[in-house]
């Protein structure tokens, strides 16, 4: 079934960017639809307490945050629908078909904020603990473990990256990697071996996560003796990559080689009249306050883009 | 004198951009000044009511968000000093010489965020009005006006973007021109002349805004005849461009045509250690969140700059 009524706006995803997109494109009284396949404030929403969003000094919980972006959005008249996007499909004329199992929209601009997942160990523990300990993000969540001893586990730049910035903090890093020598670069490393708060444990994997009600231990595995021992931490942060959530956008757009759509400093992407917003995009910085400042960018550029269009 | 301990991230400017890049170096426990010569908050220290940024759904006055901004990086550890930034120097090794009326810091980095002004017309009542009912920026403040009679000034693609826009909200929509042709692209123009809610007063000049306690009439000068008449109006808007608060960058990196900083994605200027947030970089969405966007990228990218920094 299509409906006839072309949406002008089509936002996919409604987390932080695909949120003040809506708000914007709403307030620019455009017809505007946002798709979210589970429920809104994407990587947020499950964020018990928000402390770098600026504006609420106290911090804010997650849910209650993007539940007041989805209110605003909502007051300026843009439309949450509950449901998958299938497909994108650009037409000959310019506009882009929305396959969803509802039914196929017609979208004369589409923004696309489909977010990115971190890497999980997919371990026992991790789900659970995520919030009470396991985090993916040390600027986020590394100011609540001040004093405390925390595992880091990865090799790559993101890693010691986060490792440096969890020792202004934390009393001990862990840094737990399954091989004998980091992927990071030279002067990432130099500094993270020159620090005294750094530990290193080579070799080795993470088994499982354990603790009452928040995390109080790893289960660690040498991967070349095979011996098991625990390791006392109140947090471990999980830095093996993340993924966009792409799979849309694949062959219409171009991406670079992680899977993100390159972006210009405006949110177009290589194809007129679609825009992308937040992790999804190259080079995001990903924090909520930029995913929604690309939102509202994305927006105005899709407002200007909607304006110039002849007919 | 010189204040020998040195200063991890100097921020410019203490709108949403450099408040919201005091939290994030501030949180990184990066030594981090914000320089403000005037008060905290930028452009919407003095905006009443801000309604699209996102997490405010019922609105919320300028000032108090600027506020709670500052408060917000002030609580991580970041100092406000108020005062005028003179200069700032680029030292051999690669550090900056920040230079005021209360004496020279050496920053490791600098996050410039000094804003744009709007240019204003220099009229009578405008000063006065603004923010009842003289506005520079109908993305803002459009839809406090709506089915009511508002103005725009201005014959460039912003100005027609923004009549455009305000035809949804607006029952009238004038666009007073100084010169008998607009400067605008033609699809815009098309567009434009094609509305049944806009109409054109051309040869035009505003030479006072007048009302009692808003906006309710401009006096209008046509420039070939001389006569000047009243014209009806609850809002003018005005878009003659504006003027990025760039001279301290000057001959320090890269600059558009107009003024601001070339930067890219995660916020680099063309000057290592230097970069660029807000209404002040190149191509800036001019929206509060997307400056505060800007300013968490550019904190990000700063501490990655501090820690891949060798010795």
């Amino acid at each position: 079934m299509t409906n006839h009524e072309a949406v002008d706006v089509a936002i996919i995803g409604g987390g932080g960017a695909g949120l003040t997109a809506a708000i914007y494109a709403a307030r620019a009284r455009r017809r505007t639809v946002v798709y979210e396949k589970a429920v809104t404030g994407g990587q947020i929403g499950t964020t018990d307490r928000v402390d770098n969003y600026p504006g609420f000094p106290d911090g804010v919980n997650g849910f209650e945050l993007a539940e007041r972006m989805r209110r605003q959005a909502e007051h300026f008249g843009a439309e949450m629908r509950y449901v998958e996007v299938n497909a994108v499909l650009p037409q000959p004329d310019g506009t882009f078909e929305i396959e969803t199992a509802e039914g196929t929209d017609t979208a004369r601009a589409v923004i696309a904020t489909g977010g990115a997942d971190y890497n999980h160990l997919n371990v026992p523990g991790e789900t659970e603990f995520t919030g009470k300990g396991v985090s993916y993000c040390a600027t986020c969540d590394g100011a609540f473990f001040k004093d405390q001893e925390v595992a880091v586990v990865g090799g790559g730049d993101a890693a010691i990256d986060e490792a440096l910035f969890l020792t202004r903090y934390a009393s001990r890093v862990h840094v737990i990697h399954r091989r004998d020598e980091l992927r990071a670069g030279a002067i990432l490393q130099e500094k993270a071996f020159a620090s005294p708060t750094i530990d290193f444990t080579w070799d080795t994997t993470v088994e499982a996560i354990e603790g009452e009600a928040e995390v109080e231990r790893l289960r660690l595995r040498n991967v070349k003796t095979g011996r098991e021992e625990p390791m006392e931490v109140a947090a471990v942060f999980i830095f093996i990559g993340q993924t966009p959530n792409s799979h849309l956008l694949r062959g219409l757009v171009d991406m670079d080689e992680g899977g993100h759509a390159i972006v210009d400093l405006e949110m177009r992407s290589s194809r007129p009249g679609l825009f992308v917003a937040g992790d999804l995009r190259s080079l995001a910085a990903r924090q909520l306050i930029s995913a929604a400042g690309d939102g509202a960018t994305a927006a105005i550029t899709a407002e200007r883009y909607l304006n110039h269009l002849g007919g």
